[in-house]
């Protein structure tokens, strides 16, 4: 049976779409008049390839998630799951790093993390686990009230991974599954 | 022409074979009387799989390797490279989780961080790029005289990186090319 008093959910959720050049990340809170976005925007880390870059990138969105996090102290982190048949397995690869030092941040700041496929997030958020990007931004857009689409696509796709979140508390059974 | 001087390397190089459950690292110093192991041992974390259990295992990870950093206080990270065409995909993706915050610790600790693929190592170390993890252990407390085989082999491992590494700022084109 699906639950309904919002006082069950984690009220403020902060999602994010790791990336080792843009992170999109966004904090929605559910209150008495429902859903609403506290924040959302991107960690950009520079572009350069060699292995100490990496090493200062995968610092500063480290930074950059333990600062958003100590601004506006979600209950959860929403982050989503990677796959082993990626078809760019190297980007994959680098982005476990970006994974690692996020995870890192949560368990630092004591925070539940949790993790969904990418079908799985746009099933939830549109219905259709096929989604093209402007479907999800779309999508978000409407559900959050936003007055523009969320932009760039990163932005979206982490309001989404906590919009699906929010849903798997809310509707278990009903949409998530 | 390769150097000469033990003054102008990195005079502690601290090697990592970076792991889930368990990430073997090794200290080494070039000293006037030779290569010596400063420390050598294993960071183990917990083997559970679920998304939480993996946040608090990259933050373990990252705990041990920062605890080794202001322990012993190499000038040097050297840490194995990850292939995109690794036999087990899911396992390379996590092990960048791992890899992730092994680098930021690194960044956090201003130390430069270098990484050699499996097959340059085990060259640099024994002359054969597909020797075995025996011949590795062999090779390893040959050349660093130790009284017994390093074991588990995740700390040969890491002391192999290490010594790579050492072979490459001393004689850079005659070895490890």
């Amino acid at each position: 049976m699906p639950l309904s008093n919002d006082d069950q959910f984690d009220s403020r959720i902060l999602g994010i779409d790791p990336g080792l050049q843009i992170t999109g990340y966004g904090v929605i809170e559910a209150g008495p008049r429902g859903l609403t976005v506290c924040e959302a925007g991107i960690i950009r880390t520079n572009e350069k390839g060699t292995t100490s870059d990496l090493a200062q990138r995968v610092r500063s969105l480290y930074d950059g998630v333990l600062g958003v996090i100590d601004q506006f102290h979600p209950q959860t982190v929403a982050v989503e799951q990677l796959y082993a048949h990626y078809n760019h397995p190297r980007t994959a690869i680098l982005m476990g790093h970006a994974r690692g030092v996020i995870f890192l941040a949560a368990a630092q700041r004591n925070l539940p993390l949790v993790s969904y496929n990418a079908t799985r997030i746009k099933k939830s958020i549109t219905g259709n686990g096929r989604a093209s990007k402007d479907q999800v931004q779309r999508t978000i857009q409407r559900e959050l009230r936003l007055v523009a689409l969320p932009d760039p696509p990163d932005v979206a796709d982490a309001l989404a991974v906590a919009l699906c979140h929010y849903y798997q508390l809310k509707m278990p059974k009903a949409i998530c599954e």
